[in-house]
């Protein structure tokens, strides 16, 4: 019988297929234990160090919450307030130690790749919360399983991914989980801001289809809609960055526009790239996004630390 | 029969007399609930968003200590290393984010208004642990429960207000509570920190009388004495500030020159307004007030929850 | 029979040779509970305030590991965010707060003699966590404890501290503990950074001798060997430091010339007096020196709040 081989959470590559539905398989399982009022003690007594070396609180008080959800305790940290490393210290040494005060670790960094380093040092396991311009796996899972709930499925769907494709990390990240799945990706950006192609290569030998297009009306074929942010730090001027903004921003006109039961999808936090008005529309669902990361991290807890969680009353 | 009516604790105006009540008689059941060792466990599985957008450590360990005595869970932030908030995301989207990771929420914002905000954004109750120049409304429940406490009583008693009564808002929030109940209260202060007027005019179709006095040996009638802070702040002229600062200071020998039984209060921290040669007085309460603050949280945690208090065993 | 007399754990000098057997017995019977994953528990409901108004996570997180570890819970802070103090409040003011909202208090303070000022405000238990160049008690006592538990005794073993003998608080405390063993101290260190002849006059009544050497190669007769880091800012010579730190620098190579069974220990942070090529040998000591210190201060945790480690069963 299938059991996931991962102990650490590190990058979107890691994955199979069949870890893929194994985890959605597993988070599903668990929002049911936890809708149960069964969650809260399946990890008792384990101890999850929450080192976010660069804050995120989003990302932070996700997994603390998911942590406590299930019975277990926390010790946390927040910033280069972590003086040994001041001083000089080497992740190394620090995960050395941090492997003596805790069950399991969640690791935010600057620096890309420092998550690996940081598992490579320790036998427990370790979960990337993002390093850099580097991976944040977690918030690609959590993506996945938010779409195949609120779809029922994740084959013949059509995805808009809208915004900033080119530096995007999140959509990134994302795609690696999608491409395994029957879907039509539709891009739609700014030229300047299209998906690289090294990303399209990667996609050749799989199941999932895309195409591009500049243009937003695209949006009214999808099934779903993610949405990201134009950052204007990566426009040289100005004003094209002001005119792209305004191009590419997602309100309650294009969504009802759109079809009827489109699901529109936000890593937040937005600014001003998805209208407010959009909040009391049924396809707003990036703040049960928020919900679906609270379960789905609780599953990867879980996995990582090798807790059975079909074996799980509820 | 009366059910407490409050989701939200949000400001002093929104008690009935019957609310205040029943507010005290529950802090008391949850005292001896407390002090019988049976208060852990109460709000188990449950989880405290704990926000804190600016430092207030006393407010924040005040309620974290009570979820924590209570055996609830916390979540916790201190400060605008809250990124996403940083990025310009609103309070709006932020506790939509944290209705998914919490059960209740507890926030601190240096914004007039913020905690209304807050609650309005979502199902879980909020409770406001101060809102810039606004509300306090924990603060102002714990000394009505520390007062009662101390006097066994609300009805005939004579409470001394001195020092900065113009903005102090400790104090404005108290006399909105105990304007329900037959107190005389002696305002003492210079004229230039005199309460207002509006304040004042609240007061007149309540059973609470008011008299006003410059001379801080108005004090020696006192039953309660509530020493606040005067801050240099207040004054242009610093010789006026300095003054007034060591006409209104509370002393040993003062309090001895008053009723034996005079209870004397303090919101703390407290700098040269109240010398620490009360501090071994029987009088002194002021320690006494931060237990009274724990364990009216708790109450209010479980009030705000649904936890039906009554029917807790001890 | 005997019962450990200590409330608070300030300083070096408060234990008896008494005291330190019972210590280095209970935390090797509290070892034996966790492992057989008994310890969890021990301290359901009960409150730890960490204090730490400077940071110092090795330490902060080593304590709260342990709190947890006990199924204990916490309340905690870093920093001068520490808002009332930076408006003035007195430690003592401080302290009586904290007193109404936990169990037992950790400080680490800059100040040197904080810690005692804490304990003196309240009745309840108060651990020094460090106060500046003052004391770090647990750090010595967790270092006995390591040492005893690598070796498997205290009596007739030779061990060589090496470094900044001069300024380096963590062997001066650590020297106070082990005076009261028959051991063969070797002090490795350069003139300039030789152990202060008043810490020598102390040792005279005791049994433990001391030798003192500028050669590093002194470590080769060693059981233990204690590093420590020679700090820059003690030279007015740049030159002479460069000097001294290659001269007095630890390597696989040193310890491959020592006695076989030779245990390398350091209180870490590491700098460049202990290089990472040591790390793979069977010598070092000094990553298991975190999780002794782990068990010494659930150990210590139990003794101060007057729990019987002796009765729980494992």
């Amino acid at each position: 019988m299938y059991s996931f081989p991962h102990k650490n959470i590190l990058d979107a590559d890691q994955f199979t297929k069949e870890d893929l539905d194994f985890f959605i398989e597993m988070t599903h399982r668990m929002k049911d234990i936890y809708q149960s009022g069964k969650a809260f003690g399946i990890l008792r007594g384990k101890l999850l160090a929450s080192l976010f070396f660069e804050a995120s609180t989003r990302t932070r008080l996700s997994f603390e919450s998911a942590m406590e959800r299930l019975g277990g305790r926390l010790i946390s940290t927040v910033g280069f307030q972590f003086s040994s490393i001041s001083k000089g210290e080497t992740l190394y040494d620090t995960m050395k130690m941090i492997e003596a005060y805790a069950d399991i670790a969640v690791i935010r960094h600057p620096v890309e790749g420092s998550s690996r380093i940081a598992a490579g040092a320790v036998k427990m396991p370790v979960i990337n919360a993002g390093d850099g311009a580097g991976q944040h796996p977690t918030q690609a899972l959590l993506d996945l399983y938010t779409i195949k709930s609120e779809k029922n499925t994740l084959e013949n769907i059509t995805i808009g991914f809208i915004g900033d494709l080119k530096y995007g990390r999140t959509i990134h990240s994302l795609i690696k989980l999608l491409k395994f799945y029957k879907i039509n990706a539709v891009l739609i950006s700014p030229e300047e801001l299209a998906l690289p192609d090294s990303y399209k290569r990667d996609l050749k030998d799989y199941p999932m289809s895309i195409e591009e297009t500049r243009d937003i009306k695209a949006i009214w074929d999808c099934d779903v809609i993610y949405v990201t942010r134009i950052q204007e730090e990566r426009f040289a001027d100005h004003k094209e960055y002001e005119k792209l903004k305004e191009t590419y921003k997602i309100n309650k006109e294009l969504i009802l526009a759109s079809k009827k039961n489109t699901t529109v999808l936000h890593p937040l936090p937005r600014v001003s790239e998805l209208s407010t008005d959009v909040d009391d529309l049924p396809n707003a669902a990036y703040f049960r996004q928020a919900e679906y990361g609270v379960v789905s991290r609780m599953a990867l807890l879980c996995l990582c630390l090798g807790v059975p969680i079909r074996e799980i009353q509820n």
